[in-house]
């Protein structure tokens, strides 16, 4: 009798590039089979040195494994990921309407694909992460700012132009704060890093506790909570509140199976989560929340790379 | 020389559920060939007794049409599309739990489907009316209530439980009105066909002016704001204010091609489209607005009728 091989899922490179470095890693199947060398984008400067320095690492990695069948790069900004186009970074200058894909095809000669960075999260939390191949996905990311992806009917949803999935930029309140693009009251401006040390501040000074502003950030907020600091406890609870409520507004809209939410302020872990689940279940009706799993992201900093490697390998499906 | 004869679509009823009655039409490619007679659905009263007379209006009019090769059913409540099922109606007791489509399939041997009179709506839109086959649509209907549907990637998307598109219960502002099912500031308790009303008649005595709330109702309003009335003008102002806001949130989140804007309250016209366009541009970016069509329903009170039929039409497809 003879025993049937099962075909090996591609081997790809996924890089995730953010504010300060670019991240690489061999993936196979949602496995980092090894990590790249991790390049300082402030360090480099020009987009041309960024660009050959990317180009370099691929390289170096592709010689080393053969069978790498894809490169996937996730990007913090205006991606168009249909035409390969950088339109432009958060945090990093000299990326204006780049077509970076077509650049690393043309110099590495491996198919590759380019995305937003939290569509790649999305994508890998949904095929390898804590979303479990479930058909309909909201995941967020907590963070500086408020990104997430959406996974609908079984597919990363992009909308017209790449745009959807701004869950920070959603207002949870009409007459609320002033935001950055212009949406008063965006979910972003209350539950970004910043604000939550900020709110933390005042909280503690109305409790007559004069803390600055480097004892409030989310993980100290956390350790405080976890200790019993009533104040930190009613932060996390505040907070929760407004994240649960802008997830409501979603449920309504998308009726998911699953919200995914990860990011540094995630690991306040359930001194969050309790009041996210509690508010989205007082804002919604049992038909919406009782199917509904609310789960931590799974993958951690490793979404990334993941993520962006697995969109590699599923952009290579539609040219076969 | 021989000429090729075009497929005809196929003939479908296509019924329109509604609070007070109930509308049949013969449907073919989203063309009203016949309309069918209508039920009152409080005259007849239990649902054995509307479920007959919808019997026989379907048997009569696949008699008088031979050809007929589905039934599409709209219905205002929490229906299970995929399995058939009637879960509750709005405003029509008697109808829990109902597996309508099966029993309209043994009754009538014509495949049947039912669905929530929105997603019918939508379809028959994006379909055939004001959408035109765009492949990310949001659909808004403007009445006592404010519901909607989702057309995305080419698909009316249903959700988990196919609870997607609640548009009206979607919220505004987190610290805003109790809303019925929890969401505080749910857009529906803003600018729903009553709160317009109660809106405009504090306004009117805000400016010195004693309306009754029969005088404030939105066809009214249109009228006055049209004379040129400052107060009644403010008003269409406020509520496309609202409308704007919440449905940019929709924007963000989702990046669609076209947003179809229907029901009574949408009859006011450019005065309420107006603000809700100059909202939406202010609160998102040019690369979400500059390719967003915001238009009127075109269908108007027939698009139930075109949709439903529409659907039966195509539950075919998957059946083949």
């Amino acid at each position: 009798m003879t025993t049937l091989i099962q075909p090996l899922a591609p081997l790809a490179i996924g890089i995730d590039f953010g504010g300060t470095s670019i991240k690489f890693a061999l993936v196979r199947g949602g496995e980092i089979i090894e990590r790249g060398n991790s390049l300082d984008t402030q360090y480099l400067g020009s987009s041309e040195a960024i660009l050959d320095a990317m180009v370099e690492e691929i390289a170096r990695i592709a010689k080393a494994h053969p069978g790498v069948a894809a490169v996937g790069a996730g990007l913090p900004g205006m991606i168009d990921a249909t035409n390969g186009i950088v339109h432009e970074l958060s945090n990093v200058p000299g990326w204006r309407d780049v077509n970076l894909r077509d650049l690393l095809i043309q110099r590495t000669g491996l198919p590759t694909v380019v995305d937003n960075d939290a569509k790649a999260m999305t994508y890998a939390e949904w095929r390898f992460g804590a979303a479990n191949n479930q058909p309909n996905v909201i995941c967020v990311t907590l963070g500086t700012g408020v990104g997430g992806g959406l996974i609908l009917d079984g597919k990363l949803y992009r909308g017209n132009g790449n745009g959807a999935g701004e869950i920070g930029q959603a207002s949870i309140d009409i007459h609320g704060v002033p935001a950055h693009y212009g949406n008063s009251g965006a979910l972003e401006k209350y539950v970004g890093n910043r604000q939550i040390a900020e709110r933390a501040q005042l909280r503690y000074r109305e409790a007559g506790s004069e803390r600055v502003l480097d004892e409030c950030t989310p993980a100290a907020l956390s350790k405080a909570a976890a200790a019993g600091d009533p104040v930190a406890k009613a932060v996390w609870n505040e907070i929760g509140t407004e994240i649960g409520a802008g997830l409501s507004n979603l449920v309504w809209l998308l009726n998911p199976d699953c919200i995914v939410i990860g990011g540094g302020v995630a690991q306040a872990g359930e001194i969050l989560f309790e009041p996210i689940r509690a508010t989205i279940c007082a804002r919604t009706m049992p038909v919406y929340f009782s199917n509904l799993d609310i789960v931590p992201a799974a993958l951690g900093s490793d979404a990334g790379v993941i993520g962006a490697a697995a969109l590699g390998v599923a952009s290579l499906k539609a040219v076969v």
